[in-house]
């Protein structure tokens, strides 16, 4: 419902808003919030588990732990620590009964994204999670044109293991669009993902 | 095969070990080793991993980072954080394309086990993840007594909601023994907790 007010504001029916209304907001909402993709990601983790959509975390990061003080009334303060390298990739979780395994990355290039955003310990972790069964892919968010991609695990390793052949460094965006879902950034949750990977799912049973 | 030597030793050829041997080993390496159920339950995820059973890991100790140092030529240092309190559960993974989810615990008491060790958050966890179609337990070590249980995570709930109306503050090990499987220390994995689990996926299978 959208009612046109005499003084030229317009008011939208929360519970039936026009799609132009919704554009709208979402320029003045999407385009402005500059959210990097992990609070995308974190945003929408929420909305899904709010809704019982899906159970998803990202990992915190692993620390060393050196030295801890304990000061009398008072919680426990970590004087000296270090990050480490992880052994996995950032998110996990369930949905409708998959186990779901993915790594988030982003790049302001424009057309090339580069295999140096991987470690290897990464692809070995996917490449073992997809072994057992797992739904594993990759987000990609290319930040400059606001476009984001759900690479199938399987994608990302015939990219990665033709370095050693070809040499080459980086994926061109059009092999990105060839292989990859494409979805779009929303309001509630932030970021749908879940839905590309319920596509993964059908798509691995037709096979 | 089993030699007995002359001198008194018993020399047994690691490819078929005798029962009793294996017993006597047992009693030397787990009756000694102190390991906690932490450190069991990852040299476990260790094994199942490198023989490609199931990816477990334990997920890294929450951090809120408050300050870190750059030193020149040297990685960064934080030189001041503080624990937070975990959303989830300590361990999650894949197996044989199943979602698994579970918290460990373990009490030096011999006979009840004190509904306390478990925290709100983790029982919520476990229930959502578990409505996912996960497969959610907890694994039980009763420190003392060299034993181990794996409680499906519906049984946990059950003592955790009865608390409300009877006002149990722990669960007897007769009632941990009726509904569990229990399961021994070993060598190589250390504790093969994943048959548990695969016992668990059949009897859901059968309901």
């Amino acid at each position: 419902m959208k009612i046109n007010y005499p003084d030229g504001r317009i008011f939208n029916s929360p519970s039936k808003p026009s799609l132009h209304a919704t554009n709208a907001k979402k320029k003045l909402i999407f385009g402005d919030r500059g959210m990097t993709l992990e609070e995308e990601i974190n945003e929408s983790n929420k909305y899904y588990r709010s809704h019982e959509i899906a159970v998803i975390y990202k990992k915190p990061t692993p620390i060393q732990i050196v030295k801890v003080d304990y000061p009398k009334r008072s919680k426990a303060v970590i004087k000296e620590a270090y990050f480490r390298q992880a052994s996995t990739t950032d998110y996990n979780g369930v949905y409708n009964g998959y186990y779901v395994d993915f790594e988030a990355k982003e790049t302001k290039n424009k057309n090339t994204f580069p295999l140096k955003n991987f470690h290897q310990h990464q692809i070995d972790h996917l490449r073992m999670c997809q072994r057992q069964g797992g739904i594993c892919f990759v987000i990609i968010k290319y930040v400059t044109l606001k476009r984001y991609f759900i690479m199938p695990a399987n994608d990302l390793f015939e990219h990665w293991d033709a370095q050693k052949n070809d040499g080459a460094k980086s994926i061109q965006l059009k092999d990105i669009i060839k292989c990859s879902i494409e979805i779009e950034a929303n309001y509630n949750p932030t970021l749908p993902y879940v839905g590309a990977i319920q596509q993964l799912i059908e798509s691995r049973k037709e096979k």
